[in-house]
């Protein structure tokens, strides 16, 4: 942990060192460079007011001028109930070089300031979030591993209480988080400790709050719904029991002591091993509203996950909704449901869970993953952007009032492991303040105000492009067609179609899945002849997803169980599409190699290789996957891949990687495994 | 050992069991018609004398009819000394049904039988060796392990004494010999051990003269021509001892009591450590003709080899021509020199040896290596047929008496590690006996006389083409135009460009080969500028390989050393030039994967699965060596390869294969490391 403050220092990669230059050094920077530099940067700041996030905005500006035209610049507070509190307005007036910023809250005066290191930002015009939560969950535990976290341990450290040590960094991760106009954020793992309840956690966590303030970052927790056992010695949990409600009100109360804007709870029940109010008889509803009942007089929100999927049914896609459709309309008003993207979880490509469109009286967030436990960890480039824009696309959005998202920041030099993965953190919240801003809008503004990057206009268009269309690379060569968890057990790296453990769910193992046989493959979904769980969807999508001639062929899979020779509108058949798929997604890692290539020179040469080297993993990694898939479906249809496979299946399926489910394989251990 | 007879006998992968079912029965044989069955099989064979070769002849053709419609066989013994006596011809007379062969001599008699196996050869012909030595070497050391042996253990054990019970698996190996017409076999490894010569082992070696006898296979020896000081307790070996050629007579005459048709010595003096008349201040040619005149009262010869290079001269390539030349016209005539095809060793391509050249008065043997010590082992397809047409094509011919070829024999069931390397022993064999076969023809016969393969005529094309082509991708992805000796140290397998081994003789590294520097690649060899080893050619071939325009690309970089951006006849730059080659040689590879597919059906299951994975590890290592060598050149060039690396040259640099020089790597080992 000693360590963490220098190297996070002297490596600098992270998001936010990229706008911290004066104009005219970018491209030129000296160590030395790197973070805030003390001597002024010449822009005049003006702000006369005293809201600390507006405060910090002027700290930022005065340190590096966002315009080398505008010599001055402005914030104003415009007190005025009618528009949205974060909001702001631009003004760039030429004749005189001010750029003024006005905004009724500290918060939009931040936002608006850093908005100005965005391209082409220093002119006219006015911005608003589509939502007011805009949360980052980090899934870390108190032994600091970072479950799904593949950048190394948690930069939160709750035994060791090192917080005010930790300022710099936690002052680079909360700049990092205000730029991309992330608000909010859960420290801990939803597979919650009842210990991070313990007052002197909560004296630590309340250090911490102190450091993102400025930066207009709320803090939340998760919570163990049985720490009224676990820690107040209590004999249950049961929400209905007035001893068990006195026990959390004690608590929250000593929390907002603590930390008055404390944001709220974020609680993972009855799921997966985790304990909840069902333990007692009692509704996910009556759970989440007893606590909301605690929060409420301080204005905190629960925020109550429905990620949900019981043994019984023969469906785990169809799990969420049959529990959480009928509570809708129960839940208090400050509980928020959280639903994530996909009705299964955080596969490569998903279609959105029926949920967003079944919930019709309750407030709800969207639950992505930046993270990439699905998509190749940190070896793999997989920009998230088009994955998401997917998702506001197709799912109703009526209801979605907030977004989290699964943090992918751990205490590697550059905080995402993968130095392009930082660009996921950034869309992740650019997205949650507005979907429709466009992947490639977000890459052109996350690659401008990128230290590390310094492309010239060709470069910059390839690299928007290699980037843009890396997460459609990963689908087709992992899983494409409606293909999904075909994944290694537990550490869900890389293939095993085949996996069988013995003991394990049924819904862990990919043949669940598949459903591969000697006729065909895929998961039978529909309602004349599966699960029914089209049946769950609105009827314009529940009809399209019904029908094979009508379901879009990115989702074949999910919802039929087709013959291998089953002929598409393409012509092709169902084998000879999988084919092309995955074929196109080896391909397309090998063209992104190329692309990255063309961008030597304009990026230091350590993090070229960096990228360069994992490019390399991810394309061994490709044809790995198409390998495994095309082999053990052949064997399984008696077909032949029409590629010749590098891979003998008999050696991929004695592949075990030992590793745990926090840990980025190494390219060496992959070498002498796959 | 004693898994050795039953395994063979069970498999029955080996040529010789190709020719011994009835007709008909091709491509449905059963485990127990394997071998010789003991049923006659209807064809009626005729002889009347007592030559024990033809009377193995008749054995064989009772078991096995070579044709359906020629139902009898006739063997004649024709007493002819105008022509050679291994000649034979063949008279087919269709009224009759019967086909007769006349020869001078029992082996005529035999190889004129065995061809009859051959497509479309009952019909009236005749045919002649163009060399009377044909005589296979064995690289087996007394311990069983084989030097630059891929295919398990030595099949002769000389401490165990079980020549006896070995007798059907020694009968399998000598038809396969008398199949390809070679008539003698050297058992032991040229780096001899004097314990050969100990009279319990020259009487086992006589219990396998007499069983390879009826195959028309003379047996030979490897001394150690220390022998005298090791073996006998003398002083000195010097060659003009009497003491010394007294010790030698007595030991011949031993071995002449034991063996009556015991073919002669084989010898390595002075090279590589093995002692030889040098060490007593005598010449090659002293020490050579004092062993020639003890064998000489017994018909016996002595081969003499010169492949020698002393660490004195600037180039490895041109000592065996330095140090022998001069001693042409100083041989007994009972002595042959015997010298490798090319200059420095057994490379996948090399330009000949000069000294095919330059020994005008000296019967020469060609030494050619059927073990892929450099292509591959067997692990690799490599039919090396083209190889050797290419020497004897360029080679002058008229010095050369026979041809000796380094086995590819082990204790494996097939023989050979590789089945498909058996075709490089056959075809051995049958270019010793006529260099103007063409590899194809072979081919055609080999595929013929196979039990295991049953091509119909798309598959026998496909096989054709695939094997014939083979050797050149592993030339283009390993060392293509004149690149040689890029190979790792000691055990000489995958691509170490950059070795370097501290104490080790620079003509041991593969630096000291290519000589790759910032402007350019190639060992100059010319007079002008280089090591003028072009000099030791005839006038022809001298100016030929002299300059760069007429130089041809093959040879290239053996002779010249190039600008990375030379321009090429073909208007490609070296570094293009070289780029293409590496990657058609991977292409190459996957091409015969393609091909190899299309034989499914035509082979058994079990071999089929062990090319195809064979072909696998080819790819792979083909890919490695393009890797290798391009990231390799390419780093020290500053040119970049023009298809992206499958490896980092890092990691490349970092492997070592933890093999001894008789160990065929396995897949496993293979995948592990590189």
């Amino acid at each position: 942990m000693n360590n963490l403050i220098p190297r996070l220092t002297k490596t600098a990669l992270a998001l936010a060192t990229g706008l911290l230059l004066c104009p005219g050094v970018r491209g030129e920077r000296s160590d030395s460079q790197l973070w805030l530099p003390s001597e002024n940067c010449g822009c005049k700041v003006e702000y006369k007011g005293s809201l600390p996030e507006a405060k910090k905005a002027c700290e930022i500006l005065q340190a590096s001028a966002p315009d080398e035209y505008f010599t001055r610049v402005r914030l104003e507070q415009k007190r005025d109930r009618k528009i949205p509190s974060e909001s702001y307005k631009v003004k760039a007036d030429s004749a005189s070089r001010t750029i003024t910023v006005t905004s009724p809250s500290g918060r939009g005066l931040l936002y608006g300031a850093l908005s100005l290191y965005r391209p082409q930002s220093c002119r006219d015009r006015e911005d608003k979030p589509v939502h007011n939560l805009r949360i980052l969950n980090h899934w870390d535990n108190m032994d600091r591993t970072v479950e799904r976290g593949y950048a190394g341990k948690s930069i939160w450290d709750w035994k060791s209480q090192i917080a005010d040590s930790m300022k710099s960094v936690y002052e680079k991760y909360a700049l990092a988080n205000a730029i991309a106009g992330i608000n909010g954020t859960v420290l801990n793992n939803v597979n919650a400790s009842p210990d991070m309840l313990r007052s002197e956690v909560v004296r630590e966590v309340a250090k911490v709050a102190d450091i993102l303030r400025p930066y207009g970052i709320k803090v939340y927790l998760s919570v163990n719904f049985a720490s009224p056992m676990a820690l107040g010695g209590l004999s249950t949990a049961d929400p209905l029991s007035s001893e068990v409600s006195g026990w959390w009100k004690k608590k929250v109360e000593e929390i907002y002591r603590e930390i008055p804007d404390f944001g709220g709870f974020l609680v993972k029940a009855n799921s997966e091993g985790q304990p909840g109010p069902c333990d007692f008889g009692r509704s996910h509803a009556e759970g989440a509203n007893m606590l909301a009942r605690v929060l409420k007089p301080h204005n905190g929100i629960v925020m109550w996950r429905a990620f949900v999927y019981s043994p019984s049914d023969a469906d785990r896609a169809k799990q969420a909704y049959v529990e959480f459709k009928p509570l809708d309309g129960q839940f208090d008003d400050n509980v928020l449901v959280q639903v994530k993207n996909g009705p299964v979880d955080f596969q490569p490509r998903e279609p959105y869970s029926p949920l967003f469109a079944g919930m019709k009286a309750t407030p709800l967030l969207a639950e992505l993953q930046i993270t990439q436990e699905y998509l190749g960890h940190s070896n793999h480039l997989a920009y998230l952007a088009p994955m998401w824009e997917e998702f506001f696309e197709e799912a109703p959005r009526s209801g979605i009032k907030g977004v989290a998202g699964v943090a992918n920041v751990g205490d590697s030099d550059n905080f995402t492991g993968h130095p392009l993965a930082q660009a996921n953190w950034y869309a992740f919240g650019r997205m949650a303040w507005n979907p429709e801003l466009s992947p490639e809008t977000i890459l052109d503004e996350w690659i401008y105000q990128t230290q590390w990057l310094n492309p010239d206009a060709d470069q910059q268009k390839t690299l928007v492009k290699m980037m843009a269309g890396s997460r459609e690379h990963v689908v087709d060569y992992m899983m494409p067609m409606g293909l999904h968890h075909l994944f290694a057990f537990g550490h869900h790296y890389g293939p095993e179609p085949w996996c069988d453990v013995a003991g394990a769910r049924a819904d862990w193992l990919p043949k669940y899945y598949h459903r591969a046989d000697k006729e065909g493959i895929g998961f039978d979904r529909t309602e004349k002849s599966g699960s029914g769980a089209t049946c769950q969807y609105p009827e314009s999508d529940r009809s399209r997803f019904e029908h094979f001639s009508t379901c879009p062929e990115k989702y074949l899979l999910w919802f039929h169980h087709v013959g291998w020779d089953s002929k598409l509108p393409s012509g092709e058949t169902v084998w000879q599409a999988l084919n092309r798929h995955y074929d196109s997604g080896v391909e397309g890692v090998a063209e992104m190699r190329g692309m990255w290539q063309d961008m030597k020179g304009s990026v230091e040469p350590e993090i070229y290789s960096d990228i360069d080297s994992r490019l390399l993993t991810q394309h061994k990694d490709a044809i790995w996957w198409r390998d495994a898939c095309l082999e053990y479906f052949g064997n399984i249809s008696g077909k032949e891949a029409e590629r010749l496979p590098m891979h003998r299946l008999e050696d991929m399926m004695k592949v075990k990687l030992n590793i745990d489910n926090f840990t980025n394989p190494s390219a060496e251990l992959l070498d002498t495994k796959r």
